[in-house]
């Protein structure tokens, strides 16, 4: 069976040597004021997190992937143990690790929020997603709830007594969520009757609270069509009362369970809503704008699924390459055995530091924006919460796409290593796998991630936000001009993020013409400057990791290793980059081909 | 649920147009004496095959993998329907179909009957393996048996009576065979006693017939350690009569059934021998040369389940994406309806196209391997033969590695074209992911093909067998210089082709240096040398196309297609071949790591 151990050197690396959060963090008064800025205390809730994540939630990981969630009249039994370890996790204040002290939260900075997600994930991906979705419903209750209901619902999910979903996708639209039915109509006693059919609700129904708080996208009645129709309620499933009992069932019921690739322990659910009393949150027809605070929130989390997944899936792999023997090896490693420990062996070295390598540039990307989201959100400095939301938004989907493409790389990667057990249920790794794709999918799928990068993030502002990432890599190579140790990192970076700009004034410029240029490009214009921006990342390891090393601080080849990895990457993996620049420029010429390649009659008419 | 329709018209284009397999079998007596080099007699075998494949075993494809195969008591039981779909193809004459008239078989060409394969694997590839393991069994006693053995044996496989099965792996030894453990005695008797357990044998005990013969990898006792000291032994589940009759049980017993990712409904059994009854086939200690007979076999086989993946995967992707709205483009394609089918954005082209050009590539190499073994095995020109015979041993690692590698991405890109749907079961695409997975692991691990094609294929003749290779790529530029239409391709062929020959240098110069150089770049190297090969059957493709069109016989598009799909296939997968020249000239350096990257304390001794 798998097991797990957080990396708590590689995220303290990462806190202290490379981001330094804690001098970042001293500059918001909302943190320093009650010390959730310090190192020390990062330290403390790490370790009580690693605890957790390997001791309570792991050993719970593949026996609720056998047993799965089951329903019954609308009642649905989360596998053994899931329940008692979300009390656990509840009572020890981790729902509210990284909520607003107004509300009971503990105020600690996401950054620190993040990393302890991170190990929840790896540890156990299906259970977390119950606590992971009700963060999200948090964040766009903070955000766009009246006062009353602030009042009432934010203490009842930050204490971990209710929880939260996202109700979004129904059974004919996913991506294009202009197209929804559920509607709304409104009571005239300040509530709404919500009624329609919700489908892959993650953590939709379960056993874990006395109450669900539904976050629902409908259409009032009488609203336009498209997007600019929708509305966000807040649909609970036992209505509450003004003292923030419980009341009467409410009208939404489980139908069923989806039977799922993976995340099986997670109850993904489709809901019927039959006029449900529903709260509007926020403005009318302003539904999408609230939803979008909730979903980029929850993008960066399925990131973060693919570097927990990536992390115990190479964890799991180096163990057994160091264990298994096969094969020889010149020099032999041990020649009392029969055979050399895999590992010895040029390609499993491969596979396992891909693994690795991507692992370690995900944790360096999203412990970055999250402590930019702590800046954006709180950061006295307007000019500095202005830049720090632009890197957000521009990072987000990336983070979201680069990070579950490669963690699924990563998880069949380290699969491979086991050869024919990595196929078998009971060595663990084959649920990796089915646990990661998840992520490539869900939340908006990579592709629209893509589309949302190039055309809103990239073209949508001119260039603005991404002229600033260039900036700053700019200024990065030029303030370490002359560190031979970095050097050849510097150069290769300087020529990506230099090819990275002349990329998107071509696609830009095609894309004036055509706008499906852009949509042709899209997927591998992210993969790019994901590239561009691992590298970034790996270029600022090795420098702090250069530093330790200088000041005499490597006694255990820690640092030795980070500027290892970091060689790995720019040697095997950041040349993708020359596949990528060919194929961005190729267009969208082979792919508008004629309806003959596939088979379709079609008549076309003019918008 | 998934549909499956045989792409008979691409089998066709590739028979007739490309290969011209009727010319080149009626220079082959073995073929032409009974008339079945004949393209009519193609016609007619694969049009039934395509019914059987569609009508009988597609049907059972989801409902096996939900039931999967049972144990108890050593008897085994697969899913509903599996066992009477076996009996009708046995019956019909499927199991006889390229086998040896002498022997009862049909002496159909391997062309053919691996077209044949290619839709059993796509209908049901759980269920393809019982057949496909008997024809491995084959392969192996029609080449090492004795003619007693031969005449009892290959007409009860030929005729479906019994199946046969590869006993290779042990719990502690896959890829390195010489670390086997089970044993051999010798009885006095011409039998042998064999004792030991095997693992991960597939169809290894079944319902399907009365007798299974297991062909078995040990080690006769006092034999030498390592490979050198393997011998294959023959052995029944039941005795078998002198007259063919069955005599008693034999010791070998299913011990239990794993549990695997997919192809759960392919029975793979944990098998005990216990004395059981064995009969040398071939030499002693030459187990591993008669093994390899059989496995080769088993490489294209196994790269077949890549390509009839990818294909019905595609197939099941490109008719929901014509079928699901979501999302409008310009112009639009039906105004009526309140969104437009996916398939007009272009990134869902995209991965349509990917799946699309991966198997056509995929069924060419087939193809045209299989055409080349039935030259290697019946052409009466000796030195015919030899060039086939250099042809397939150095592609068969490409067919294996890379056909299984593009499978498994083409059934992802498909499940990704679903959307959320993809994840969900009752839609069956993420069963093509989880049956693929497998075909990159088992036959050798695509790590070790790839050291076998650069170690022994490419490195171990000087690179002969390669610069027939090349001389043949550069031949057809040649011939068709001053084809306008092709130069394009040609070009980037030559260029590629030459490409090839410069990094087989740089890499055979290195290794001379250190193996571990070879192995480094061994799996990069593969897939540069798999796409110079997809390149230049698309140029073939290409040629064969652009002449129907010049003869006016593409009224329904069909050439039209080709010529897109392979225009798609150099813009958008070749130019993989730039990030792996990289990476390929990057070497071992970064993967020659210190052990502190992976945490490893060790003492080194040389041998």
């Amino acid at each position: 069976m798998p097991t797990y151990k957080a990396p708590l050197r590689d995220m303290r690396f990462l806190l202290k040597d490379v981001f330094k959060a804690e001098a970042a963090l001293s500059e918001v008064p909302y943190y320093t004021q009650n010390e959730t800025h310090t190192a020390d205390l990062a330290d403390q809730i790490l370790d009580e997190a690693a605890r957790f994540a390997s001791n309570v939630i792991q050993p719970l990981n593949m026996s609720g992937d056998a047993e799965g969630c089951t329903v019954a009249d609308g009642v649905v039994k989360t596998p053994a143990g899931f329940k008692e370890a979300y009390k656990q996790y509840a009572a020890a204040g981790w729902t509210a690790l990284d909520g607003d002290p107004e509300y009971g939260g503990q105020g600690v900075p996401h950054v620190i929020g993040n990393a302890v997600s991170e190990m929840m994930i790896a540890a156990n991906i299906a259970w977390s997603m119950y606590p992971g979705l009700s963060h999200g419903a948090y964040t766009a209750l903070k955000a766009y709830g009246d006062d009353a209901t602030k009042n009432i619902y934010l203490p009842k999910l930050l204490a971990g007594e209710w929880t939260g979903t996202m109700c979004l996708t129904e059974p004919h639209c996913g991506t294009d969520l202009g197209l929804l039915r559920t509607k709304a109509v409104d009571n005239g006693d300040g509530s709404f009757s919500i009624t329609g059919t919700k489908i892959f609700i993650s953590a939709g129904e379960h056993d874990f609270t006395d109450n669900i708080v539904h976050l629902v996208l409908a259409r009032i009645e009488g609203a336009p069509a498209g997007t600019k129709g929708i509305s966000l309620f807040l649909v609970p499933k036992f209505n509450v009362n003004a003292d923030g009992s419980l009341g009467e069932r409410n009208g939404v019921v489980c139908a069923s369970l989806e039977h799922k690739m993976g995340i099986k322990a997670n109850a993904t659910a489709v809901l019927n809503f039959d006029g449900a009393k529903g709260f509007l949150v926020g403005q009318p027809q302003k539904g999408m704008q609230a939803m979008f605070v909730m979903m980029n929130g929850a993008r960066l989390g399925t990131g973060m699924q693919g570097l927990g997944l990536g992390e115990v899936a190479y964890q799991n792999a180096l163990a057994y390459a160091k264990d298994r023997i096969q094969m020889r090896h010149e020099p032999r490693m041990d020649p009392a055995q029969p055979a050399d420990p895999i590992i010895v062996h040029a390609d499993v070295r491969r596979m396992l530091l891909t693994a690795k390598a991507y692992n370690e540039a995900a944790r360096a990307l999203t412990l970055w924006l999250s402590l930019s989201i702590d800046i954006e959100q709180h950061h006295p400095d307007a000019a500095k919460r202005e830049e720090a939301a632009d890197l957000v938004a521009l990072m987000t989907p990336i983070a979201k796409a680069f990070m579950t493409d490669n963690g699924f790389t990563s998880t069949v990667l380290a699969q491979q290593v086991f050869g024919g057990h990595g196929y078998i249920k009971e060595w663990g790794m084959e649920q990796f796998v089915r646990d990661a794709r998840i992520g490539q999918i869900y939340e908006g799928t990579n592709g629209i991630q893509a589309l949302d990068l190039i055309g809103r993030k990239v073209l949508g502002d001119g260039g603005k936000k991404l002229q600033k990432l260039s900036g700053m890599l700019q200024a990065f190579i030029e303030e370490n001009e002359g560190n031979e140790d970095l050097a050849p990192m510097l150069d290769a970076l300087g020529k990506g993020a230099q090819q990275l700009g002349s990329l998107t004034m071509v696609v830009g410029q095609k894309a004036m013409q055509d706008q499906a240029e852009a949509n042709a490009a899209a997927v591998d214009y992210l993969r790019y400057m994901g590239h561009v921006t691992y590298a970034y990342l790996f270029a600022l390891m090795s420098k702090a990791a250069l530093e330790g090393i200088a000041a005499g601080n490597d006694k255990d080849g820690f640092y030795k290793s980070k500027l290892q990895t970091a060689k790995f990457y720019y040697a095997k993996l950041f040349p993708e980059t020359k596949a990528l620049a060919a194929t961005i420029k190729a267009g969208n010429e082979t792919l508008a081909v004629d309806d003959v390649v596939f088979g379709i009659e079609r008549e076309v008419v003019s918008a």
